[in-house]
């Protein structure tokens, strides 16, 4: 199963791809979608959702999931990012895909085993879970992380069927 | 000049659409766009985008404009509200169409006069300054307000040009 996660951002949308196969992990492929600051809001927005949905093109995820947003920062950035994050969460939904939502501290426990993990951890541990991945951009490992959290959501979830169906 | 203005919700986007023939107006539609809350956020955010490209491609509008939304309320609903103003943002531009944004008080300044209008004083404008709309949603209301508001500035710009060539 490929998993896409995304970590949404007006100027910077992190994303990061992961085939997961019985419970192991592999990284794909991992980037940044930027938008172009002197643009106009509306505008920044189709690039990001024409990169977005390049990147769903050429890996064709069976899953996604997307990082969800601190709202306790000033109400300005919390809108310029609420309308980053719909862009994320609308192109995998357009391709039928099913789009998970995690919250960062989640993230952290899935990826580091605390909540309260550094940033600096959190790329870390993202490079010794995807052995032989670089992952040169803070926010393409967020996004690998995101992924990470996910791939191990779907596992426990897949077992507990499992179970239930013993 | 056609124009479609925008009042982006994630339950309900109201839409209108107003043609501008010198410096008249007149009102060609207005409508409401839901999604369904018992749906995921992402699939109600491809049910807005559905609605709106729908909305953009049977009146094809020139120009477009989307309110300005708070973001003094709570930071949920702010994030909320980003979330379904992206989508609002995008689908014009995708279309390649300019996309203006107005403060909510510059808007009743335009429409009623001053920034501090009642919800029902718009509604009531805007069936005056559009005669013969009907306009029974308060979020279409809204939403022709928005195309009236970009209406008069299109018109200003438009004779301050012509005022600097002369």
């Amino acid at each position: 199963m490929r998993v896409l996660g995304l970590d949404p951002g007006l100027r910077r949308t992190g994303w990061g791809v992961i085939d997961l196969t019985d419970t192991r992990l592999r990284h794909i492929a991992d980037g940044v979608v930027c938008s172009d600051d002197s643009l106009s809001l509306a505008e920044r927005l189709v690039q990001l959702h024409d990169g977005l949905r390049a990147v769903v093109a050429a890996f064709v995820p069976d899953a996604a999931a997307v990082e969800e947003t601190f709202v306790n920062r000033n109400p300005e950035s919390t809108l310029k990012l609420g309308q980053a994050r719909g862009i994320a969460l609308l192109v995998p939904a357009q391709a039928g895909i099913a789009v998970g939502e995690y919250a960062p501290t989640r993230i952290k426990q899935a990826v580091v085993g605390t909540g309260r993990a550094a940033k600096e951890q959190v790329g870390m541990m993202v490079r010794t879970l995807l052995p032989g991945c670089l992952v040169e951009s803070p926010d393409a490992a967020d996004a690998l992380a995101v992924a990470i959290c996910h791939a191990h959501h779907l596992t426990t979830r897949s077992r507990l069927d499992q179970a239930v169906r013993r």
